[in-house]
């Protein structure tokens, strides 16, 4: 295993270290491994909290700030975060209009969010949550009953994000949240593995013609396993089974992703597929996003995310925020 | 070779194709392979044109647009751009009070580029160069004379931005990008080499356990190969040579740069290193940069470049920029 790391057992709380040095505008409780925007809780506004394993950077930490997340919780890699660690984030985001816990269908995320939002709850903090489970790969996985949670979580902090800015209610919110859920599909693939850096070895062994399709965050089984193709027949893999399972038709937010180990050229030239095969489909692009968001510690591969946007959400995904990861608006 | 493309032949094309259906605000000219902010010319601003090989996205193209860069030229992967392609975007953001060429040093860029200011000149447009030559790791290398330009590229494209941005002459502008040059210093590693898509192997072997410190951004040999060290001890291994070889006293703009295989959180990781390094040292950072920037395709590994800051820098690096790869300001 090759990483940049000390001891895998700090990986975390080492880059949690170096991003509250990178980012003084964030405030990171170490003990409880929660980023925070450092102005939290802001009085009067909806508290957005989402968390999950480490691995997948940016995604949370990085997208705390105006207009995003107020806290992200950072479990272990490839880990939920403890309840523990929910429950003081819900806390301290709560500015007296209620947190919503943006929470990855997978199961110890649930369970530690559910348990968490009921324990804020008895404290007298008002907490709804919405599931993100966008990714049509599969039903059921390693650590998922359903479908699992991946590229759609960004457009659901995003969107989220802005309404909670504007000054939305709480209800107004969490029913945007799950409308965003509810019209986005992921699909990805993997060419080589992730090395979980407590375990040493790559998750699963890809030989050096194959491909993954359908693969999750974690490196969790896909669809197949197929010999490597051309990034245009890689494209039609990821986009026809999303548009297979809910009716594209209209506008939509164009998200490709990066899995942590793929440079930007390639994800570029994804994109450039992608868009080629939904123009033939009839589907405008309202909005786009290339890039590594929803990362997969140092696999080698991408995810195509499509929403199906209105104006009003549109107008939401341009609002303004401010982020480590992601920036908009002046 | 695994990678996202299809011809390899094509890369730099299809790439290009993603990057103009995900930036409307920029306008890629694809015959000439250059990418300009969508407004340029400029009228009253000096122009600024970079580019060098594709390979190292967002390096160059990721860089355009308001307050950065006006056109960025993709040569092919690892390789210069040709005058007729510099001579384009020169003219072409020459908005009358002159072009900045900002160079990368490798032979192939600065001849390239000397020629086509010469073009431009014998057309009357005014054009200063600025030659990038940061990398402390070595003198002379595979494609330099001297010393290779790496991170610093981005800072002075960025500072050089700002300064254009707020109405300086191309005199004033010239001057300030030579001096964040002679004030930037960066050193570099890698964990796994990169491949050129039209080779179609690593351009070097490296084994499960060793690493290359002072590697180029093309694969060009470091400094020496050395079994693999936890991330404190790598970080030593940059900055002690940044440290040895420029007085770095006071305040400083700190970036850890990815090579484009090395996923977020090590990158993280690696900065508060490096922070914790240059603390002891008793350097100041006022702004840092954590992110692939300047990237070696899929090579893992990263560098640090430090930039001995005033307010009059600090002040410029903090300038609104709006690019797709660096935003700021509001």
């Amino acid at each position: 295993m090759k990483k940049l790391i000390n001891d895998p057992a700090d990986v975390v709380a080492d880059a949690l270290r170096g991003m509250a040095a990178a980012h003084p505008e964030l405030r990171v409780d170490h003990a409880d491994r929660v980023v925070y925007r450092g102005d939290a809780p802001v009085a009067g506004k909806v508290g957005l909290v989402s968390g999950g394993g480490s691995g997948h950077e940016p995604l949370h930490a990085g997208f705390v700030g105006p207009g995003m997340l107020d806290a992200a919780c950072a479990g272990e890699v490839f880990t939920s975060p403890v309840p523990d660690q929910i429950l003081a984030a819900t806390r301290n985001v709560d500015g007296g209009a209620g947190v919503l816990h943006i929470v990855k269908n997978y199961t110890g995320d649930v369970l530690n969010f559910e348990m968490a939002a009921e324990f804020a709850a008895a404290e007298g903090i008002t907490v709804q949550s919405v599931l993100v489970n966008d990714d049509v790969a599969v039903q059921d996985s390693t650590y998922t009953a359903g479908r699992r949670g991946v590229g759609a979580t960004l457009l659901v902090e995003k969107i989220a994000g802005a309404a909670a800015d504007r000054g939305q209610s709480l209800d107004r919110v969490a029913a945007l949240a799950r409308r965003v859920n509810a019209e986005a599909r992921s699909m990805g693939m993997a060419l080589t593995s992730c090395t979980v850096p407590a375990v040493g070895h790559p998750t699963f062994e890809l030989s050096e013609t194959e491909m993954e399709v359908g693969i999750g965050i974690h490196g969790e089984p896909g669809r197949r396993r197929i010999p490597v193709r051309p990034a245009r027949e890689v494209a039609e893999l990821l986009v026809e089974p999303i548009l297979s399972d809910r009716d594209f038709t209209g506008v939509v937010i164009a998200f490709v992703n990066g899995m942590g180990g793929t440079p930007l050229i390639e994800l570029y030239l994804m994109y450039g597929e992608v868009v080629a095969l939904l123009d033939k489909a009839g589907i405008t692009v309202a909005r786009s996003l290339v890039g590594s968001y929803v990362t997969s510690l140092d696999m080698a591969g991408c995810s195509v995310t499509l929403l199906n946007a209105d104006d009003d959400l549109i107008e939401l995904w341009d609002h303004p925020v401010h982020t480590p990861a992601l920036r908009k608006g002046c």
